[in-house]
C-alpha cells in the first residue's frame, strides 16, 4: 500500500510500482471478471453489469472535464479535451457513452432504466460519486495518476470481448463496440498521463500519492464489481435495484 | 421509490410515508445486522463491522457541521449544533465517537488501524464520502430529511445491544456504551428534524425530495452492510482490507 516507503524512486522504479498496482489490484483478477469472460454469468448478470457500468462510463467527461478546469497549461489541455471528445462524440449517438447504450440496448434494456441510474446500485452510485470528489479534491498529480488504470485495461478489454463473443449468443461485435476503439485511446492518453506523472512526482510524497491515487482508482472499479457479484451472484440486491427477471425480462417477452 | 407519485400529501401522510420507508429499507432488514444480534457472527466479522461503522460515526459531526454551516437561523442551529456535542464531547475521551474507539479497543483493534481508515473497506469510506456530498450538495431540507433515520434507530439498538450481550462473551454493556446514550439522544433528534420535514416539505416535489433523501440514507446504511457481508461472510475481501486472522489476531495472541 502506498506509504509503506519514503525513499525517493526513480522514474523506472516508480513506473514498476505502478504496474504492480496494475498486476495486484486492477478488477482483472476480480472473481466476477472472470466469471463475466468466461460465460457463466447469466443473461440477468450481464445486463446487471451494463447497466451498472453505464454510471461509470457516463461520468468520465465529467471527470475529465474536472481535470482539465484544474490545468494551467493551455498545451496538457489541448491533449486531456481529447477524451471527452472520445466519449461524447461529434454529435448524437457517437463517442464512448453512446457505444455503451447500444451495448445496453442490445442487451433489451430500457434506456430511460439506464441513464437515469434509477435501477443501479447504490455502491455503483457511490463509487462514481467518490471519483469525482477524488479528481475535484486531490493534487492535480493525483488525479492524473487516478486514470492510470488504463494502462492495464487493453488487456482486460481484449480478453473481455473474446470472451463475451464465444460465450454469449446474444452478445455481437457490434454490441462491444465500445471496446473497439478504446485500446488504441487508452494507450494513448495512458503514455501521456504516465510520463506527466513520472516528471511531476518529485519527491517521496508525491510519488506515495500517485500509488496511492492508482490504488484508490482499482479499489473503485474493485468495488463496483464486488457489488454487482453480491446483489446478483450471491443474491443480495439492494430492494430498489434491477431485477434481471422483472421489467427487462417482460419487456423482452412482450417484444418477441 | 420517490418520485412515483405527484400529490400533495398531509402532513400525517408524509410521515407515514417517511416511516414506511424506514419499515422497508433501514438497515433493521439486512442479513448482515440479523447475523450480528443474532449471535452468528464470527469475532473475526464483529470487528470487521466495528472497525468499518468507525468510519462512519466518526463522519457524523463533520455531516452535522455541513448542515450547521448551512442554517441561517440561529435557534435552528441551537438545535442542531447538540449532536456535534454529542459525537465529540466535552472533552477528550467523552462522547460518541469515544464510545465508538471503547468498542474496538475491547475488541482488541489498533486505534491506529480504525482512526486512520486504512483498513477500511473501500465500499465503506465511499459511503460515508456520498453521505458527506450528499448534506453538502443537495437542499437543506434533504440534509434535514436524511437524517431521519434515527427515527428508527433506538429500536434496532435495543436489538442489537440485547443480542451482542447474550451471544457474544467478550462483549460487555461497558463495551457497548456507545449505544447506552443514543436512543434518548435519537429521540430527540429526530423529533427536531420530523418536526422540520412536515413543515418545510410544502410541495409535492419537496416532499418526494424528502422521502427520497431518506431512501438515499437507509442505501447509504444497508450498503455499509452489503460490504461487510461480501467481505467476510462470502470471504471476497479486497486485498488491503482487515484481515479478522492476521494482524489483530496476532496482537491478541501476544497479549495474552
Amino acid at each position: 500500500m502506498a506509504g509503506s516507503s519514503a525513499e525517493l524512486l526513480t522514474p523506472e522504479d516508480l513506473e514498476a510500482r505502478l504496474r504492480q498496482v496494475g498486476e495486484t489490484r486492477y478488477h482483472h483478477l476480480h472473481p466476477f471478471q472472470l466469471r463475466l469472460q468466461s460465460g457463466e454469468c447469466t443473461r440477468g448478470e450481464v445486463e446487471a453489469w451494463a447497466l451498472n457500468r453505464y454510471l461509470y462510463q457516463a461520468c468520465i467527461p465529467q471527470k475529465d472535464s474536472h481535470i482539465l478546469a484544474r490545468m494551467e497549461d493551455a498545451s496538457m489541455r489541448r491533449e486531456w479535451r481529447q477524451r471527452i471528445i472520445d466519449h461524447d462524440g461529434e454529435r448524437e449517438g457517437e463517442g464512448g457513452i453512446a457505444k455503451w447504450l447500444k451495448l445496453t440496448d442490445d442487451l433489451g434494456l430500457d434506456r430511460g432504466d439506464v441513464m437515469s441510474g434509477r435501477l443501479a446500485l447504490p455502491a455503483t452510485k457511490f463509487a462514481v460519486n467518490a471519483y469525482l470528489s477524488f479528481v475535484k479534491d486531490r493534487s492535480l498529480l493525483e488525479a492524473i495518476a487516478s486514470s492510470l488504470t488504463e494502462l492495464f485495461s487493453p488487456m482486460v478489454i481484449k480478453t473481455r470481448v473474446a470472451g463475451m463473443l464465444s460465450n454469449y449468443d446474444y452478445v455481437t461485435q457490434e454490441t462491444l463496440a465500445y471496446f473497439t476503439a478504446r485500446p488504441v485511446q487508452a494507450k494513448r492518453d495512458s503514455d501521456f498521463a504516465l510520463a506527466y506523472v513520472l516528471e511531476h512526482a518529485k519527491t517521496p510524497e508525491q510519488q506515495q500519492a500517485a500509488i496511492g491515487a492508482l490504488e484508490f482508482k482499482c479499489s473503485m472499479l474493485w468495488t463496483m464489481l464486488d457489488a454487482l457479484e453480491h446483489a446478483y451472484v450471491y443474491a443480495k440486491p439492494w430492494p430498489d435495484a434491477f431485477a434481471p427477471d422483472g421489467a427487462a425480462e417482460m419487456r423482452r417477452a412482450a417484444a418477441e
